[in-house]
């Protein structure tokens, strides 16, 4: 069981331990050369972070904490601009780019808040996978059968490792299509995706910026109520956990269990059988919309187009540094037309607005995460096919949440010592407040934290 | 003189006049066979409009007058859904298309209102230039120097000439570009165009869903102020005069000149001098980017992509049924790619808050309208060359302040029984109430109402 936020800052308090101690410990773990430190992180910021853990322990002696995260080691994902650094967001081809003059606001706020920034995780080359496979800087292995190496989940992969490793007490990551839910599920973490709105994007390297939404992964649904708070710039209210007998979840009947594997599939069923016994009431619900997404997307969707404009000129001149399974998706937004991206636009809110309907007499939809446990890293990094077919699969269920425009939980529903499997928990737009309380229920019901 | 609603409802309220005798006289010289009423029309509404002032008059006999446009004959763009009707907008491509089930909202908004709709409006076809000219269905002509027809202005070219000749006491047109406020400029009117988002486009054909907005031709402010009201569902506070010698202006020194004719400047010039004059303060000021906004438009802007990715069906299957003035710049956002729209989309708001900036010290901008008097319509009729040239111009200044999502007035500034001027009067997003006070406070200085 991982530490949660609230632990470690009663630790602190206590005495027990100290924010030296703390980083010190994560630092190590990430140096181990036995460990996955150096496939996690893409920077290891170790003199700062000793630095800050230090001025932490010295404001908490004065009785100064300034937050529940103040003094805890925070990881970052690479696309996060920090001052006086280049952001390469997972790649190479930005190596020369210039510097970042400020920080991400959200950088700021976890500054602001007494994090200790351990390091910028690796990732997906642009953001633009929910595997978590890099060329350039390795791929870490997700913690479950670490002898096979599965993949992490991407594209925040190295927040995912570094959180379920011990390198860092939570991670910052982000979700354009699944990327802080998918290393959640695939690395045992409870992981948040906020209504995109709330947290601002200023200082981090879009990939879609109508998809893209910042969240954290943690120990626990508290752990992500609690940074949500800090980086979204809204107070912190502790989520409170609805009685079970009140609530009340659809399960699409549509798209969401197809080709899922044995596991997933059974482990999802007991899930949903033990909250029935527990009161919660259930009901399969067909979500047609669900299904004409992928015609919605057939040009290429949000994420080529915004993609391709923003990488075109990158694209134009240095191609070969691209991963080319990376690059050959953003060239399908070449060919995307004004009128393309205009249907996108326009056809966007009425999909919503279908889905909200259905959605209207439930606390939330329940789904997995992904349908499927991890893959083997060997066998995606050798085929072309294998990677694109187990990619469009991963990143299926938890795009419907980015194209609604919604929020959802991934917290693990898995037995002890099995692959690790994520329910999502997922809301409509700016119900993130629900979905917390929700989930914190959920979790409790069952019992992995 | 033009009669004001405010007038008017006095003569009705004072039983010197009835809303039947109104309409009858509207329908009069709407039929008069030397007038323009087959030009300016495209449908007259002779039995529905006679039987909604009976109505009128019988409501008011009774103590039940509705709004301050109760009874009064008012007309609509030829591109406002009415219930029943195809919505052609001055087309003949749509011929065939089903007809409307429902009414637009703000067709719906001025029968509640108790206004007596006297007829559907000339335009250009689909509101795609400045100019008035509709090959379809023939162009009426502005009310000055009419042996020489000079152009009324567009896209609402009938609705200027319907109140400028008293077939309808006010006219409902839409802006995307200048279409309020260039006939209104051309014909002698007042013209508001409202921040875009005030007024609901449900049921009106759209040219640029990104620029139109919707707004009247009148006879004053006051009008304009009243039927604003009733199109925004908002309710009616009369404008008021801040004192002159509390008004501040800004006079772009880029670009609003350029090309100005003698008559134009010299009118344009005597009224900043005559406002200077009565104590207003007026100041000229840079505003490079005015300059950059051809650039930005490059590939076309939102008019082209939009009404592409609109008519792209209809363009495909029957082009030659389109004025080619019109479908051939339709036809340039057929190139347009999704990184284009992108890129106007977060170009926009920069230029947007850049040129916010630079107006934060004035109560409006003062510009001409339109910075030539009407051109002549065999002229532009007989040669592509001189209609693209006079609708770039013609264009130029009021799209400057859709493009800002501003709003802005057209008041008449020249000396009686010469060619009409438009004084523009804008402002930036949703200070709609601030310019409709200043505008009555200029429009007081400069007697012409």
């Amino acid at each position: 069981m991982l530490p949660t936020l609230l632990a470690l800052q009663n630790k602190l308090a206590q005495g027990d331990t100290t924010s030296v101690e703390l980083t010190q410990a994560a630092l190590a773990r990430i140096a181990a050369p036995e460990g996955e430190g150096s496939l996690a992180f893409t920077k290891v910021y170790h003199a700062q972070a000793l630095a800050a853990a230090q001025a932490s322990d010295t404001l908490r002696a004065a009785g100064l904490a300034r937050s529940p995260i103040d003094g805890l080691p925070i990881s970052i994902k690479d696309l996060f601009n920090v001052a006086g650094e280049t952001t390469l967001a997972g790649s190479v081809v930005l190596k020369d780019a210039a510097p970042a003059t400020s920080n991400a606001v959200i950088v700021q706020r976890l500054i602001d808040a007494g994090a200790v920034i351990v390091g910028r995780t690796n990732m997906t080359e642009f953001a633009f996978s929910g595997l978590g496979l890099n060329p350039h800087y390795g791929t870490p292995s997700s913690p479950w059968d670490r002898e096979t190496r599965r993949i992490p989940g991407g594209s925040s992969s190295g927040a995912g490792v570094s959180v379920a490793d011990q390198m860092s007490v939570a991670a910052i990551g982000t979700d354009t299509g699944g990327s802080v839910r998918i290393p959640s599920a695939f690395c045992g973490l409870t992981g948040f995706k906020p209504t995109a709105h709330r947290v601002p994007a200023q200082g981090s390297l879009p990939l879609s910026t109508s998809l893209d939404s910042i969240g954290p992964l943690a120990a626990s649904v508290e752990c992500c109520a609690i940074l949500d708070a800090i980086l979204s710039g809204q107070p912190y209210t502790a989520p409170v956990a609805p009685a079970l007998k009140h609530l009340r979840f659809a399960v699409p009947a549509t798209l969401v269990m197809d080709d899922a594997d044995e596991h997933v599939t059974a482990v999802f069923n007991q899930t949903l059988t033990t909250l029935k016994r527990l009161g919660v009431q259930i009901e399969e619900i067909a979500v047609p919309e669900f299904e004409q997404l992928a015609y919605i997307n057939r040009s290429g969707g949000f994420t080529c187009s915004e993609a391709w404009a923003l990488h075109q000129q990158w694209l134009t001149d240095n191609i070969e540094a691209y991963d080319p399974r990376v690059s050959s998706r953003m060239m399908r937004g070449k060919s995307m037309t004004a009128a393309d991206y205009i249907e996108l636009l326009q056809t966007r809110p009425e999909w919503i607005a279908a889905v909200e309907q259905r959605l209207e007499p439930f606390d939330a939809l329940l789904m997995p995460t992904v349908p499927v446990i991890a893959p083997v890293i060997s066998e995606l990094e050798a085929s072309d096919e294998a990677y694109f077919a187990a990619n469009g699969l991963i990143l299926r269920n938890p795009t419907l949440i980015n194209f609604l425009d919604g929020c959802a939980l991934s917290i693990p529903c898995h037995p002890a010592g099995t692959a690790p499997v994520g329910l999502m928990i997922a809301g409509t737009a700016d119900q993130d407040k629900h979905i917390l309380n929700v989930g914190l229920a959920l979790e409790q019901a069952l019992g992995n934290n």
